[in-house]
């Protein structure tokens, strides 16, 4: 077994996300990463309607996210109500790739963004 | 100034990589990642036919990559005898992406795969 799987960052996007019951929630859209460390920061998640949530991107911190080999997916545990009001961005258009951003996006949830 | 640009994962696809001296060397073709940690491994590079080394894709460590935001490129200090026996794939091919292989790319450019 690997410890350290890899993928390419354009197969990660079209890879599925689970919630803790194991419903498919939708899939990521795009990767957002720090430029000079290589971290991914966020993960540009479409729902594909779930919810009634629509087309909009939804950026969520990647330590939300954990990689189930099982599924070759990733799990979230989201709930609903933190989605209502989350950071989203409609399809096609850009959210500022600044610290500004990423501070609103991680703090919504609950993260530092430095961290 | 942030100090945390972002940029999304599809947009690095096409980025520039130079050497010390400036001169553009290719782009990036894709990003590697850690399926777990969300940590970029390696970078995809292709030469463009730079020093007659043609289409093949050289995964490269990111730590060899440094980021210019007065080029908005890489800039990466790469020494011609080191691709010469450099590990690299075909366009449209994929390599394992397995710790193994990880351990070879690292390992060619002195790097530890763990680290």
């Amino acid at each position: 077994m690997s410890l350290h799987p890899t993928i390419p960052a354009s197969k990660v996007e079209g890879t599925a996300v689970y919630n803790l019951d194991g419903d498919k929630l939708g899939s990521i859209d795009d990767l957002v990463i720090d430029k000079r460390t290589g971290h991914v920061r966020y993960a540009a998640l479409e729902f594909g309607g779930f919810l009634g949530i629509g087309t909009d991107r939804y950026p969520l911190p990647w330590h939300l996210l954990r990689y189930d080999t099982t599924k070759d997916g990733y799990v979230v545990n989201l709930d609903r109500d933190l989605l209502t009001d989350a950071p989203r961005y409609a399809r096609g258009t850009e959210p500022p790739q600044t610290d500004d951003y990423g501070r609103t996006v991680f703090g919504h949830y609950g993260f530092d963004w430095q961290s």
